[in-house]
């Protein structure tokens, strides 16, 4: 029973890690300056023995005794995920809501001997990743112990290996609960990666990104998991489902898009074969600067339109540059780069810089990197960690003095998007100064399509510790329904779970839901899988 | 009621149309001399009113008397779709599955009277694009008149406008009869294209198109209808299904693609929300020879993992080369094409045929032609029709001379790719042997993935008129065997029909299957939508 002893119960990551101090204090100051006070002490953080977690209602199995646990550890490593309002309850001390057990199955037989007694006994199953959902994906069904026998959470963690390589189709046959860096480490060796890297890479799973539809870092073409999926091995209640590896298929409707994004409602994910790609080793990319955030929008239509595909396009809102420490604050910035296995890309840069040109858009800071400079020891995954594997540390931090943080990501059309930012800025503007008194959004884009972009949205207010639940959720509410209400989705990348879950059903069409309903109950008769995530109970 | 007079009830395309003579005695030639006989004397083709055709066993509604027709020609082009033995059959005059009756719904709410009418009256509904199936998916079901109260053929051909263009987002709300040629002339004078290209262009619709997941005609990246649908409306029998207008979305299993595949079962597509491309006006592209046919598969392998996505990429068998006119018959063939609205595709093509030098494989004929070279009046459209437009023309006088003629279009990964190969030339070439006493097989790959190919086999045997239906039905049980044995897909692009149910329900994971089945009777309890097609009844 392996789950990592340094993960932290209460917040994102490992204890190990803590945020560097002299940022967080820069944090501190420019949060402080911009709402005119400075942020409350940081609320102690509870300790394992003080948290407040009612004992299981489920003795361990006997046949399980070698791969289920009762710990205090592993119920509260697993009774939250790693939304803002996760971070706040588990701050509180409260775990009434923890799993009465926890199980880390060993082998795929553990898994079918493990939903089987589950059925049997009526117990409520959650499947667990790298348990990194901030939409209450994972958080035990709140009716658990009068609607079930009781609550087990499923940790896959046991199963991550990479089992086989196909290099003629470069596909790996890769274990459900591989985390990102496990992933990345055995394709190395191979010369491959799965180049798929979304901000939670470092604690999420392959069988997680699967069953939560995640979107990669990159801005446009190969980078949501849906496309690296060739071929999926899931167990459910009624027994194991596994589909074929096949490039292209066209009989029936894709058996591969049901499971994907069904988030553990159908079964769990043992395997995949996914779709590897080359290590990239030639870069191009610079920095646009932008006086106007409209001409930036411009901008990243025409790009998103042009076929050139970049594989970074990331626009963001210069208010946001300055608090993440990406620019000065004064412009809007957005990051351009291309990048691929063998073939230079200054063709491809600048003809994107010359789109950006046409909309005011200045480049800077012109980087090329080819095959024959050696940085081959450097692989993207890296480049990405250095830049973002600390910022959820920093949201931990802020989160403990008190502030209200929160993001909101979603897509919606070009011609759309005007109405929808109008919206989400009024609504979230609205709902902070009637909570907090203030309160500031930022937006960028993460993704680009050639219909749409996905704007991702961040939102700070001066909370006050003890209200912050309360404010979080008048706030969330209100900018969700300004989502719903403008014809955006509820969610691009961070699935739907418990805390969508309202949004979800009010958005999808009805016949829509029944068929998922009806395609759950058929391989989940008694609905134990994931009860009260995407679907009501 | 407008179903074009011209239409062929007995094979591909209109009557005004006739396959040039010269080419077909060439053809003839050919196929005498590969056979040691000359092919026998073309069999006429029935008047309509020699035609076997039961009386129909249901009334025009007085409510449906504008949009509902019993006459025998409307009724004889709704019988079968385009497949070797719907010409076969055709050709004999038999009819006996000839549709009660035939709608052309002017009105999306004609569509739901339609729908409820048939419902209440327990008539089973064959919704109908083009009838272009290949795969026995528009025939009425055998057991029609037995397990319902006849059989109506839902014709969309009057739903064939383009509604609404958003500019903006580039993309076109279209109705689902709308046809290849109509949909393209409609959005030319915006500057716009689908860039779908099946070579059922001419006479095959959005609605079908998405109903079967059709292949377009460029081997990478955007070819297949999949991906070029933003959103669907569908009238179920049940009601309304509208899924919302998203470039991206991760909430729950994606709405769209339980729809786009499912043939008519769930409902009919009476609308969809469809991304557009500009017009290409840069291209670069080039013959490459191949000695070995293995060689120019490694190419093909190495050009789909390459990351240049090469708009054309079709390998040709030599034999094949001959056979359509494409080639002297000496060298495999490569035809490879990079094409984008703005950007010269030069470098492309040079890093393709370096790729393919690599393999042994000689670049001749380069063509580059970029946008300062007036082509605007040419559209990839109208090439595509001068080289395709009339290959099915020719099939179905190839058909009357007594030949077996049958393509197989499946999916592999490349690893796999040569022990199907493998298999499938040794199944059809015994069967055909056995039931022709000889038969040629040849290969062309359609699309590239980076894991894997998509083969296309044709196969011609000399058969016997009067027995032309078991030879082949012989020769196809053998060869979709080889291939579901073999592991790869019994249709990419083709559909299943049901021609291909059996094949498709041995391989389709049953708890999938089951999925489906559920969904389905969620959405239409009674089973009237194209019964017998996907699902069995």
């Amino acid at each position: 029973m392996a789950f990592d002893t340094d993960r932290k119960y209460w917040g994102w990551g490992v204890s190990s890690v803590t945020f560097p101090p002299d940022r967080l204090k820069l944090m501190n100051q420019f949060l402080g300056a911009r709402f005119g006070k400075p942020g409350a002490a940081p609320v102690p953080v509870p300790s394992l023995d003080e948290l407040k977690m009612p004992d299981p209602v489920l003795g361990i199995p006997v046949e399980f005794a070698h791969i289920v646990s009762d710990g205090r550890f592993d119920r509260a490593t697993h009774t939250y995920g790693k939304a803002f309002r996760d971070i706040v309850r588990a701050l509180t001390g409260d775990f009434t809501a923890a799993p009465d057990l926890v199980a880390y199955p060993k082998t795929e037989d553990d898994v079918v001997a493990l939903l089987a007694w589950a059925q049997r006994e009526r117990v409520a199953v959650i499947p667990f990743g790298g348990g990194s959902s901030v939409a209450g994906g994972i958080e035990p069904p709140r009716n658990g112990r009068e609607q079930f026998g009781g609550v087990i959470s499923l940790d896959l963690c046991e199963l991550d290996q990479v089992l086989e390589i196909d290099t003629e189709s470069r596909c790996a046959r890769v274990q459900g609960g591989t985390y990102g860096p496990a992933l990345e480490k055995q394709l190395r060796p191979h010369g491959y990666t799965l180049r798929h890297f979304p901000q939670s890479f470092e604690f999420s799973t392959v069988g997680g990104w699967i069953a939560t539809r995640a979107g990669g870092h990159y801005a446009t073409l190969y980078t949501h998991i849906d496309d690296f999926v060739e071929s999926l091995r899931v167990v459910t209640p009624s027994g194991i489902l596994q589909t074929r590896r096949l490039p292209g298929n066209g009989a029936g409707p894709q058996e591969e898009r049901v499971l994907i994004g069904s988030e553990g409602i159908l079964g769990i994910i043992t395997e995949a074969w996914l779709r590897l790609q080359d290590i990239p080793l030639c870069r191009a990319g610079c920095s646009i600067l932008f006086e106007s955030f409209i001409d930036g929008v411009a901008a990243c239509r025409e790009l998103a339109q042009s076929g050139l595909f970049p594989g970074n396009a990331r626009l963001i809102e210069r208010e946001e540059t300055l608090f993440m420490g990406a620019g000065d604050g004064r412009h809007h910035l957005l990051v351009l780069g291309f990048e691929s296995p063998s073939f230079p890309q200054e063709d491809k840069l600048h003809a994107a810089t010359e789109i950006c040109a046409r909309h005011n858009g200045r480049a800077k800071e012109v980087s090329v990197r080819n095959r024959d400079v050696d940085h081959s020891s450097e692989t993207t995954a890296d480049q990405w960690k250095q830049a973002f594997m600390r910022a959820p540390y920093m949201r931990d931090e802020v989160v403990r003095m008190g502030y209200v943080i929160e993001t909101f990501e979603t897509c919606t059309t070009w011609a759309n998007f005007p109405a929808l930012d109008k919206a989400v800025r009024h609504a979230a503007r609205h709902a902070m100064r009637r909570q907090c008194g203030d309160g500031m959004i930022t937006c960028r884009f993460t993704h680009l399509y050639p219909d749409g972009p996905a704007p991702y949205y961040t939102v700070i207010a001066p909370g006050k510790p003890g209200l912050q639940l309360q404010q979080w959720d008048a706030i969330k509410e209100a900018v969700s329904l300004a989502l719903v209400e403008a014809g955006a989705t509820i969610t691009h990348h961070h699935s739907v779970g418990k805390d969508h879950r309202p949004y979800y059903l009010s958005q999808n069409d009805p016949l829509s839901l029944t068929m998922l309903k009806a395609a759950r109950h058929a391989v989940d008769p008694t609905g134990i899988m994931n009860p009260g995530t995407l679907l009501p109970d």
